[in-house]
């Protein structure tokens, strides 16, 4: 065997579905050569015949072929199945490696895997790189947003490639080095969370506009349109628009022939479990991944439907005005579904040691990916302003922003609960925001209660200490008269 | 040594912080002789001098004195921290005990743990049972809830003393066996996950009347004694009655001494965890775990009082109807709660062949826990007119109940937005009901964004079936007119 002789790709990729396919002719483009490897070894010969055909790149029919074929540092880019498969792969790849050799899951894996995988190619020898890709197809082949992280000494190997097939954001490439172990996949995870968070709040934006305000798919495409040129400026609303106006063959909109369950593949479980061991409100999130998972209930929905009214909306008000208000609560949700997601960002930051750069991650999720926006541009403001900002909504940008938009945000959260539309996630953004602007919340009455019940003890309100109320001691009240003053707090053998 | 004289206790319990100290009072009262130790040995000698002071209850300094005074097969109760502490103290007790001996873990331990338990303890000749026990002190002192599951050979040896010591309702014991492995304390967790969200309702219910309608806490507290004589009638309405009467020393109420910030045990995040992992829209349980977290943030909450500003409520109407109207949104809400609970039992009851009595779980928080409600008297009535029944708001009682319910529950949520005062578990269960009843959803959208932006393909909606839309396939659309015919669904090396 002479394979020495192909040593000739400056990097390769296993895994030849249409983002695998977008991303090696968006490197071939930038004048790199590919080599590809796929284990249905037919696709590697369909894929030359086709979409590759005319270009620099080469095909492997094995795995040692492919390796062979690598110039070294081999950069070796995983596009497969998130979970057992990366492993799987990575073993068969290893017996192929060189010391110092690179690999690159660009898949959507789970940050924890992600930590181990570069502890387990580290101890080998090997580096590992973890990245984010976001973009879907049309990204991958353009220019997607690309979210390394791993083993550090990679990084100067692939940078310029990463870079240069990234998208590009007012001429910075959104491609920037995240942090070590699964930070790169830990900021995906977050990007897609965002992601569901934002399909969301669209979604319900078009039942209220077509079931609140009796609009016709024309009508709600132009919304949209005029939506795009503000604030909302966005590649999801953009395709919004395209898809509301999209017609089936019969001349009728397609999105009513649609199946109206939607599918998860798990990231947005994940941001809202991570959410929850961090205990970060991330509600938003939240109920986005749930309203997924409602969606997915339709013979219980149907079942329901027929057995559960509600009011029949009756709009006779201006229309223009209330698409001024919808806007404005799509808009003060993003808001703070953002900063609930950097919520999450900052406490992963602290805790794993990622030492993420706020502002580089606005930046890297400006272009490229599905939720670049212009909206994110006033993110990476915000943080090079102040890199320890607590929180986006003590923004002095942001505050303004929300501050402006919220008399048409209650309105529409208001009038959505009369009229009976659904709006999980809008409504818990307006709850979320008035319970973060509340300085002394009711949780005073939670805390009583459980105090009563279970003796779990309270802390006394600034302000309030005095000889039984004492600062930052655990308080019990012996509410009832019975029972001992053995509190909780020592219900430990 | 002669330790086998004393080999005359009914049964024994480790672990004397109140709710051990109760439980052991309770088996006192009912007859049975209890052995008790502890890790902190002073602590046994000071409670047989004082609390159990002229009860039958023995004490033991030793592991090993302790199992010496059970009578066969020993039953022994364990009542420390979850988690590593309750393996440790297992460790601790195996060498003292003979096959055929019982452990039971009446912690708040995570389900898992109980399913390891139980097979390793029968691994070595002992059973197992991990039982939630739900009441709080008093419930702990004069009938708890008690919801055992674990090795079926366990509970002929167990049942009297636990139907014994269990609180009543109806004249039935709110304790029966719940099933296999860690079935007991998953039931318990779906309890207390239930309770965050009863205790977070009747929180935003305290927010609406103190900001909305201005009232005072004798007034609030004298709203909650009529409302605990109607269909809310509770434990924790009737004790939130108490608390927001209980007066401090210089005569003011002392609910707004308490700091704002709710603490966390964890099983409530288990529960959200639990949802997600099966795909069940238990939003109001989320929203009440994120309620908590959002209390926790109590510095950025004071700069975000400062910097961000909202309306101010400016009551005039009718007090009464108001208060009527918020009595129908707690009871609305708490169906929904309830609802999204009995989802996840179903499918826990599926997935790990729990074989969960749905009508008995309900019979067994009837009494003794701190959920006890009349309204579980009417979900256990629908479960024994229908086993199977598919969701709780299918059934007839609580169909008519919530649509009873629904408009003063529409308005509450309506003025709670305009009025900025934080609902996020009353909306959410608004939400979730109207998401519930709808047939054909907004799902559909989301769908032909996810098959624009990464080709995920989607399925037709039933009756829009044609030559393309085929039922039950895959489909993709090419929306932009470029990019290639490859669909994600092949996104597998």
């Amino acid at each position: 065997m002479d394979f020495f002789r192909f040593a000739s790709a400056d990097i390769g990729l296993i895994g030849l579905a249409v983002m695998g396919q977008n991303l090696i002719l968006n490197m071939n483009d930038n004048g790199y050569t590919v080599a590809c490897f796929n284990r249905t070894v037919s696709k590697v010969d369909h894929f030359l015949e086709n979409e590759a055909k005319g270009t620099k790149v080469v095909g492997a029919h094995s795995i040692q072929e492919f390796c062979a074929m690598l110039k070294r540092p081999r950069k070796i880019v995983l596009l497969v199945k998130a979970g057992p498969a990366v492993d799987a792969l990575i073993a068969e790849i290893i017996p192929y490696l060189e010391k110092g050799d690179i690999i690159i899951d660009g898949g959507n894996s789970h940050f924890p895997d992600s930590d181990r995988r570069m502890a387990e190619l580290e101890a080998k020898g090997f580096l590992f790189v973890g990245s984010g890709v976001s973009g879907g197809e049309e990204g991958a082949r353009y220019g997607p947003s690309l979210m390394p992280g791993g083993s550090k000494d990679a990084w100067p190997e692939i940078k310029e490639i990463f870079q240069a097939i990234a998208a590009k954001s007012d001429g910075e490439p959104c491609c920037d080095w995240v942090g070590t172990g699964g930070a790169g996949h830990y900021v995906k995870m977050i990007h897609n969370g965002i992601e569901y968070g934002d399909m969301q709040l669209i979604a319900e934006a078009y039942a209220f506009m077509e079931h609140g305000l009796g609009m016709n798919y024309d009508e709600m495409s132009q919304t949209l349109a005029e939506w795009n040129k503000g604030v909302l400026d966005s590649f999801l609303i953009e395709i919004t628009r395209d898809v509301l106006a999209f017609k089936d063959t019969d001349g009728k909109p397609i999105v009513p022939k649609i199946l109206d369950c939607a599918g998860q593949k798990g990231t947005g479980k994940w941001t809202a479990i991570s959410a929850l061991d961090f205990g970060q409100p991330v509600t938003l999130i939240g109920e986005a991944v749930f309203a997924r998972c409602l969606s997915a209930l339709k013979n219980e929905r149907e079942k329901a439907s027929l057995k559960l009214g509600g009011p029949k909306p009756n709009f006779e008000g201006d229309r223009k005005q209330f698409l001024q208000d919808l806007e404005q609560a799509l808009y003060a949700s993003k808001i703070v579904s953002y900063t609930q997601g950097y919520m999450l960002l900052r406490e992963a930051s602290k805790a794993f040691n990622y030492d993420l750069n706020f502002a580089s991650i606005a930046l890297m999720w400006r272009g490229g990916c599905i939720i670049r926006s212009v909206f994110l541009k006033d993110i990476t403001n915000a943080y090079r302003k102040n890199k320890e900002l607590d929180s986006l909504l003590l923004d002095d940008f942001f505050a303004k922003a929300i501050t402006k938009a919220q008399p048409g945000w209650r309105r529409v959260v208001s009038q959505g609960a009369l009229w009976g539309i659904a709006q999980p996630a809008t409504s818990a953004a307006l709850s979320f925001f008035d319970g973060y602007r509340t300085a002394k919340g009711s949780a005073s009455l939670i805390q009583g209660l459980r105090d009563y019940f279970g003796a779990h003890t309270f802390k006394v309100m600034p302000g309030q200490e005095n000889d039984v109320f004492k600062d930052k001691e655990d308080i019990h009240v012996n509410w009832t008269g019975r029972g001992g003053s053995v509190s909780a707090s020592t219900y430990i053998a």
